[in-house]
């Protein structure tokens, strides 16, 4: 297919926009190494920066992938179906695809993967996950004889840069979500984001590639931010807390399984101040890694942006062109179908905000219900009275099934007005 | 030399100490992957955990080193003389090489590694510096297309740990230090971690990984953490700031000139809370990374300990045993020789604590000092009074020769007792 001692090598690309052009601008630093042959974008006349060499420009994105000078596609169209269709033409014939395209990769990562292995090249997609952090190659090269038993990621930059903006300039949610549209952090339509669905997305393609295990992205349990409010944040600031939100997978043994299963969640959590997770701020994203050989590890770094994620396709094109040079490709395990184990047999601590009427014995029938499910009150504390009394509770360890019968039963109280945020909680320090 | 389909391949293990003993029990796992061939010890006769199979001892290390069914060589006696002996010969015997060993690396690396891109066999030292943390893979892989214009990094476990009890849990310096110890984190004689130069060392591989670059180790700045005060924690506290003890390695281009030359120094700085090298507590490590293209990248993990060490030469054996099968190797490029910037050429924020006499006019006296040195004082704060009272400045950047000509003279004012800590600050949030 192509010449072995072949330098440079030509490169494809699917699309020039944020990406592509940042990409674009690193190739052309390396000319030794690299040639772009074409690119393929939308509308030809689109404003471009100066670099980009618009001889280069072709609006036949299938001539790119079938090309004979060109030695790696890059698709960064974004979406599953062209850009599947590209992906899958570009794979069989035998020219290495690199990938930033997280739904490509959550919704059929496997399926290509497959495809890659059959036809004996390469599909990369560090940036699919996370941008700049390199997390994909730390978990199959540094990690790979690893026993990884959980992972705790903060995955979704909008959502970090939202959160904390409410924490430290005490911003509502609305102006925090507002200042990070205008700053290009959020999208003018940021339910993605907000929702943790992006979050969910990523999650996914971790859990394959940490745990080689398929899961249906379906039951996945992804709880957003939108219902945090500023009292829950201050209570949290006030007890040594943060709220994040997170993504969690993690390794299940249940008693007598020879096997385990996948708990995989997002959702937020108020987490101590200690833990090297509270400190990931703004923008930023991080992955927390627990395993059994390495203890604890954390890798932090721009999720998102234009050069961050560039730099990371950058990187896996080096290493398409390195098994190039070596006539070889990576080999991808099939990864094992797992249930994913349901959220209710989970055990969480919790933080429980309760607006009540301020009246005498309410703490007693509300203490009543929380004892009757078996949960074990931690700490308690009146916030507010009168019209705006709120009983805020910590609990110990209690099973997600009992807490969701707990707060059903609280609502039907006529001693409460309303069951306000249900946070869980991670106070453990590292 | 050896089968390229061999499976599993054999290893040969240098040391049966800590880390050796913990990497036993990892390969013991992969019966699939690895057989351990010889074990090289020192006394036969130790007491071993009860895995680690005995009739694979020997007290005879050249045996293992040229042993004809050892296809992998694991270096983990530590030192400069007998470990740089075994490994060339098994170098030139075409056995891949993996070690933890960091004076090894530090002292010898460019000489080893050239021995080792000469006999076309790999030359692997992640576990050399900071243990489970994949800093060497990262910059040989996910960045090597990467502007890296600096590294600041908590690289030595001990220090950081004392640092940590001396500021949460208000310990001296002293007991710090013997809490280290009983817990087995310090050395019965902790000079080489107290007084920086364990953090040295690492910086010293970090900055051949890093920068391709070649620099003389003795004209390293090190500054310890010995005369650290509670005094001086407390003030850090106060003003948002954690001290720790950091190396720094820098990209500098001074104008005019066409390449650019490097600053490696290793030192106690204030850094501000947010920075997310502050959060990294007790004897945890962490490499937080500047470049042009990721923005920051931080790596976070257990720098020392047996299976965190035994789990980066696990991963560094896989990577041996990769490129055996495809018949190749790493190739290093031969670092370029370049000069360290002097460190009075650098500028840097200060924390200068000046005990002083208590009586009109003094803090005149002293300001005059820092002004007539071009030193502009950003805070002043006077501590105590009478016998005890002191002047606590913050700095602007200021020159370190500047610096040290105001320290200088400050000592020879009648009015200054004694010149206390000069910590150099890092206020900058990310």
């Amino acid at each position: 297919m192509f010449n072995i001692m072949k330098n440079p090598i030509g490169i494809g690309i699917l699309g020039c926009g944020n990406v592509g052009s940042a990409l674009v601008s690193l190739l052309l630093q390396e000319p030794d190494e690299f040639f772009i042959e074409k690119i393929a974008v939308q509308r030809l006349d689109a404003k471009r920066n100066d670099y980009v060499d618009t001889s280069k420009l072709t609006s036949d994105a299938n001539s790119v992938v079938i090309d004979g000078n060109v030695d790696v596609v890059v698709e960064l169209i974004g979406g599953t179906t062209v850009a599947k269709q590209l992906v899958e033409v570009a794979l069989k014939n035998k020219k290495p695809v690199v990938t930033a395209n997280k739904e490509l990769m959550a919704k059929h990562g496997f399926e290509l993967l497959a495809l890659a292995n059959e036809c004996g090249v390469d599909l990369l997609f560090e940036a699919s996950v996370c941008g700049a952090i390199p997390i994909v190659r730390l978990l199959k090269e540094s990690l790979v004889g690893e026993e990884i038993t959980r992972i705790i990621g903060i995955l979704n930059g909008t959502t970090n840069y939202i959160l904390t903006k409410m924490s430290e300039d005490n911003l509502s949610f609305d102006e925090s979500l507002k200042l990070a549209q205008s700053l290009g952090f959020a999208e003018s339509d940021p339910t993605a984001d907000i929702s943790g669905r992006d979050a969910g997305a990523k999650a996914a393609i971790l859990t394959s590639s940490a745990f080689i295990s398929k899961v249906n992205l379906d039951s996945v349990y992804i709880e957003g931010i939108a219902d945090i409010t500023a009292q829950d944040i201050d209570f949290a600031a006030k007890n040594g807390l943060v709220i994040k939100l997170v993504s969690v997978i993690e390794k299940i043994r249940q008693n007598g399984d020879p096997d385990f299963k996948i708990s995989i969640r997002v959702h937020p959590v108020m987490i101590v101040k200690s833990h090297p997770l509270a400190s990931v701020r703004n923008s930023f994203n991080a992955v927390f890694i627990e395993g059994e050989a390495i203890g604890e590890m954390m890798l932090y770094g721009k999720g998102a942006g234009g050069l961050p994620t560039a730099s990371a396709v950058l990187g896996d094109i080096l290493d398409a062109k390195h098994n190039i040079s070596l006539r070889t490709s990576n080999r991808y395990t099939v990864p094992k179908e797992r249930s994913i184990l349901n959220l209710d047999e989970l055990t969480n601590e919790f933080y429980v905000a309760v607006d009540v009427a301020d009246e005498p014995g309410v703490l007693a029938k509300v203490a009543q219900v929380f004892g009757s499910n078996n949960i074990s009150i931690a700490s308690m504390e009146q916030n507010g009275f009168g019209h705006n009394a709120r009983l805020v509770f910590f609990t110990h360890g209690s099973k997600e099934l009992d807490m969701k019968i707990t707060v059903a039963q609280l609502s039907e109280l006529e001693v409460v007005k309303k069951v306000g945020s249900v946070i869980r909680v991670m106070a453990k320090s590292q």
